[in-house]
């Protein structure tokens, strides 16, 4: 049996070395990613690799200038790809029938599971990974920065270096296994269970520096009032809507 | 470490031997999985665990009766959930705002970096695994057999075993790394580009007969008049679309 343990003690690394990151080594994770499993072998996801550091300065707005993506050796947009598929088709009397939130969200489900076979196999080779969820809040101007055609959407972008330093601090906390699995149906929630389930979360230190800081009265709060609050996930489910038509899924 | 080389030659196991999987195994794999990124440490995925042979049953039409579906000894429906969260929000005076298109977008990408990486965790201990791209097909079906709440879409599925035996074929074929890569922004592909990337897959004995066998013409059409037609992908769109409505996520 192979040992999975480093699975379970992984952490996401923000900070990273100068250390570069070679680029077979790079090639090779890639290809190990592109061995997942995907819809109908068309595999219809585009990775664009990003070195440059002026393309860098350009992504960064788009990331809401999370420090990573300039600082990180390599920034990896992970993309839904029907556009080489459809042409393809085009090119053999086919008629593609790509353009639609079907095939998107098929194309978009292959890229994820491809850009977590990769981190994986990065971090099983001492790489340390960042995902940016920011990339559907602005996939249009990602698409501009990186010259997308129609059919090619981004869903995820990853940070990819080398850790700065050996992070010692606590592993970040997560629920209790049985707050997420379900026995054969759900099994809604009493307000009981929610007590329990949260309350490791909400006992934590630093999760209450985070109420007081920010002058709640409840962690809750910190998340629906300043993180992610109903007005932002309004505002960026229109551009995201927007992005999906403006790259021709939507037709 | 694993050593990612196993990741380079696995492959989908869609045929399970009648050894049974440790349930204390499954939860180890799960909360290994439970360790990979996740959006704002909301955890907004939750894991519908099937063994009973009779919910399989029910699951199977789903699946368009798959045999993996009732043949495997585990199936396991991974679900974008934000409902857990939503009612710790309302338990705690917070007003939650994730019955849009964003926040499902980011709970189910979410949900499937944790679906590839309990794969991979489960491939290595041994076990084979197919995903179900059916599960968006059917999304509405199978939340009404799983007991889905508002704000729990299926997202996913995997089916999980110990394979029947060693498969000895080659591995399925991929494109070249050189047509999935782009380095710093899209370099769209030119007729001779597609030409040489699709022409592995083009001269498999097994594609050569795939066409033969559906009198088309070209590989091509397989994928578009038969597998993956522009009918079904709208019907498939709708229905997804109108599951996302149901289960909340359009307000």
């Amino acid at each position: 049996m192979i040992n999975t343990d480093s699975m379970k003690t992984r952490r996401t690394v923000r900070s990273y070395s100068e250390r570069p990151v070679d680029e077979d080594l790079l090639h090779s994770l890639l290809e190990t990613a592109f061995r997942a499993s995907n819809t109908g072998n068309m595999q219809a996801y585009s990775v664009i690799i990003t070195r440059d550091p002026q393309r860098k300065q350009l992504l960064a707005p788009c990331h809401f200038n999370q420090p990573q993506v300039t600082q990180a050796p390599v920034v990896l947009t992970f993309c839904a790809d029907f556009n080489r598929f459809s042409k393809w088709c085009e090119q053999r009397k086919a008629t593609p029938g790509f353009n639609n939130l079907q095939a998107f969200t098929y194309a978009a489900i292959d890229t994820i599971i491809v850009a977590q076979a990769f981190c994986t196999a990065a971090e099983e080779n001492g790489l340390g990974i960042c995902y940016l969820g920011t990339t559907t809040y602005n996939a249009s101007q990602i698409s501009d920065v990186l010259g997308l055609p129609g059919l090619v959407v981004p869903v995820t972008t990853v940070t990819l270096g080398y850790p700065k330093e050996t992070d010692t601090t606590p592993l970040p906390d997560r629920l209790p296994l049985q707050a997420i699995i379900h026995e054969e149906v759900y099994q809604d929630y009493s307000a009981l269970n929610i007590d329990q389930f949260f309350s490791l979360k909400e006992s934590l230190l630093e999760n209450r520096r985070f109420v007081e800081i920010n002058a709640k009265d409840t962690l809750a709060q910190v998340f629906t009032d300043i993180r992610y609050t109903k007005k932002d996930n309004v505002y960026f489910s229109k551009a995201w809507m927007e992005a999906l038509r403006q790259q021709g899924y939507l037709d």
